[in-house]
């Protein structure tokens, strides 16, 4: 079957590098075509480029045994990613298959009837979703013969590349503003390769990297979110394909997404319109709702006020991994978000710690705060009608809240006794 | 096929709990056998109780079927363990079937040639291998109708207690000495439980503790590691289990085990010789080792000194989680590495400091300071002949470094440099 098939022939012809069913670079704004390579923006007009996939090979039921007999990660999905057929064979980390967990206890704070679920991505290697985009980035990498793994951060996807690079037997470059927090540091640091401060802003970080992209002396390095873009953000659709396949091969009627450049959204929108395509699951309606920090709204504003554009926002917000005022994938979350009938909404910052304390009291997880933004933005959805309590509704969580204990730092004792038990009946806890 | 059957048939004629295949207690040292209960030392001679099994049912093959069926957790075993047959039904965190990660760059720097793996359960739900143990103690509250579960704790009992609890609508009631620093307080707190603080030692903690269990107002109160530790401590043969599995239903030659009060290395043997009675692995020899802090290294020094006792002492130690001066069951340890052909051995802060950055470098994997134990003592074990680098070894990460960042705080950036070309190529990083 097939979904998206390469147009020229010459590009599966003479193929320089394999990763698997990815067949060429296709532009999403003009649709120009390019053979697979460090590429990000089209040559035509600017647009970015993502992965057009030849599936053409695949019989559904046969794809579905194979999935199911894979391993117990993101490789199971293998067939389906930019990566050779013997990625497990190779080191990597291996995220993915993080838990599906029925949230009943949350389902009947909120009021959700229909089933609710939290996909808990904070089970990943290093914590966050970011391993997911990190190791197919690796894989790119690799195919193109880059010895050094970089990227710009301000945290998690720091800790994803040194860990993958590790991993991997690659060098990895990190550049980070230099007066970051000493735990974040500590935590991108460990795993031994370079990490660079740079003496200025995070904009700053990152108009280095385009420039050290362009020079001599970025030679043979794959910057995870910038020349190697169009493979990273494939990592995303893992998340839509494990959803699916853990509520037995059947779509959520609603899913709740954080943005922060927008692109996990767009990629999970991709991976279900593929499962559909495919035959794995039914096809049947589906709503993606978008969840911002009301410190940096972009694209929710956008959606409130109907524009289909975005006007950037200087961020200032707790939910710092979700703090891009300058989101590239705005109009094509505003455009999912409409197409499927659902929403854009954020909350405040007082909401979003609110909302990390439900999720920890009712289901023990302990959710970073972009997982407080989306738990935050679910409740005021169901206030608002927008998001219906009697559907089936799953609530991502990207990340972990041991990286962002500052959010709940007030949290404390809620008793300090004397090690007797008159003690402890005065503190009325009999 | 039957490992332990129980004698008495009053016990499973009239059972009064249904823990699936969990018989009886037994007691470890006059095996005195006593009816399922919230119970831990013997009426006759105060031994450690245990559970005793009746896994005459099994079928090896129909078995190993099952266990590949079932869930990407612990309760694929269910069958092995003392929890109901619908246990993958019920509120649990569901922790397990963490990686076990084949570690080829750690193996070139340690010498080892006969393949070398780590067993990181930092993926559990928490991030500690607690979790593994402490859903086997709610299954067990559960049964005994407690409403209440608790423990005393200086960190990663407590917060794999107080998610556990949450999550299965429980309410939970940790100990921690009042003056505990804050981000282990929070970590603990967010799950929404009582954390109450006591003025004194851990010791006058674990004192108090024991004093209400034996008071009304303890009544209705599961201690996952006092009045639950039979249920508890089973939850760490699921490491032996997934290793084997993992490997191929074969058993390692060698596995290096963290020793806090031994309870998870005696264990890993106990799941070990079940699978081989059981039909599952081969029968053939393999060696436990244990891993201690020399700052708290009471049984490697009863195993260097040759003595079957051990003599308490008063740990002073980065590897908190592993700083237990008295360890209960720290004869059973020596015991079972002169048994199998191990070894018990210790090594410097300074050391596991270097070993929780030797295999963050070399593997991607940021373990806490018992990690590095295990890391730094299997090194030694190497250097000292007493581990053989020929064979399949398994070394154990029971955690996770974000929860001992302190360890390695003095990590920090290898350059800092302008935003420009200049800045970075005078900072030799071209």
């Amino acid at each position: 079957m097939a979904v998206q098939t390469a147009e020229s022939t010459t590009e599966s012809a003479a193929p320089s590098v394999d990763l698997g069913p990815a067949a060429a670079l296709s532009c999403r704004e003009c649709g120009h075509r390019v053979p697979l390579g460090p590429v990000f923006a089209c040559q035509e007009c600017f647009g970015p480029l993502e992965i057009a996939y030849d599936f053409s090979a695949h019989d559904t039921e046969e794809l579905r045994r194979r999935i199911e007999a894979g391993p117990a990660n993101i490789w199971r999905y293998a067939p389906l990613l930019p990566v050779p057929a013997d990625v497990a064979t190779k080191p990597n980390i291996n995220p993915g298959w993080t838990p599906l967990v029925r949230a009943d206890n949350l389902a009947r704070e909120l009021g959700v009837t229909g089933g609710l679920y939290v996909k808990d991505d904070s089970g990943n290697p290093t914590h966050s979703f970011k391993d997911r985009v990190v190791a197919q980035a690796l894989e790119a990498a690799r195919a193109f013969g880059f010895t050094t793994l970089s990227c710009s951060s301000t945290g998690n996807l720091a800790g994803a590349v040194g860990a993958a690079a590790a991993r991997a037997g690659l060098r990895s470059c990190v550049f980070i503003p230099h007066d970051l927090e000493q735990g974040k540091v500590v935590m991108a640091a460990v795993y031994g390769g370079e990490l660079v401060g740079i003496e200025g802003s995070y904009d700053d970080v990152n108009r280095f990297c385009s420039e050290l992209i362009g020079d001599p002396a970025g030679e043979g390095w794959g910057f995870v979110n910038v020349n190697l873009r169009p493979y990273y953000a494939e990592g995303s659709k893992t998340l839509a394909y494990e959803i699916c396949e853990q509520l037995g091969w059947r779509l959520p009627d609603q899913i709740v997404v954080p943005i922060a450049s927008g692109s996990q959204l767009t990629k999970i929108d991709k991976g279900l319109r593929e499962l559909i395509e495919l035959g794995l699951v039914e096809d049947r309606p589906y709503k993606i709702f978008g969840a911002q920090a009301e410190g940096c709204s972009p694209v929710s504003a956008a959606y409130k006020a109907g524009h289909d554009v975005v006007r950037p926002q200087k961020p200032k917000t707790i939910a710092k991994s979700l703090a891009i005022g300058n989101p590239a994938d705005g109009p094509y979350v505003l455009d999912i978000a409409r197409r499927t009938g659902g929403a854009v909404e954020d909350v405040t910052d007082e909401q979003i710690v609110e909302a990390i304390r439900l999720l920890a009291r009712t289901e023990g997880i302990f959710a970073e705060t972009a997982g407080g933004v989306t738990v935050g933005v679910t409740r005021k959805l169901i206030g608002s009608g927008a998001l219906d309590p009697a559907l089936t509704t799953v609530v991502l969580n990207t990340g972990d809240g041991l990286k962002t204990l500052d959010a709940v730092a007030d949290t404390g004792l809620t008793a300090t006794i004397r090690p007797n038990l008159d003690s402890f009946r005065e503190a009325g806890l009999a």
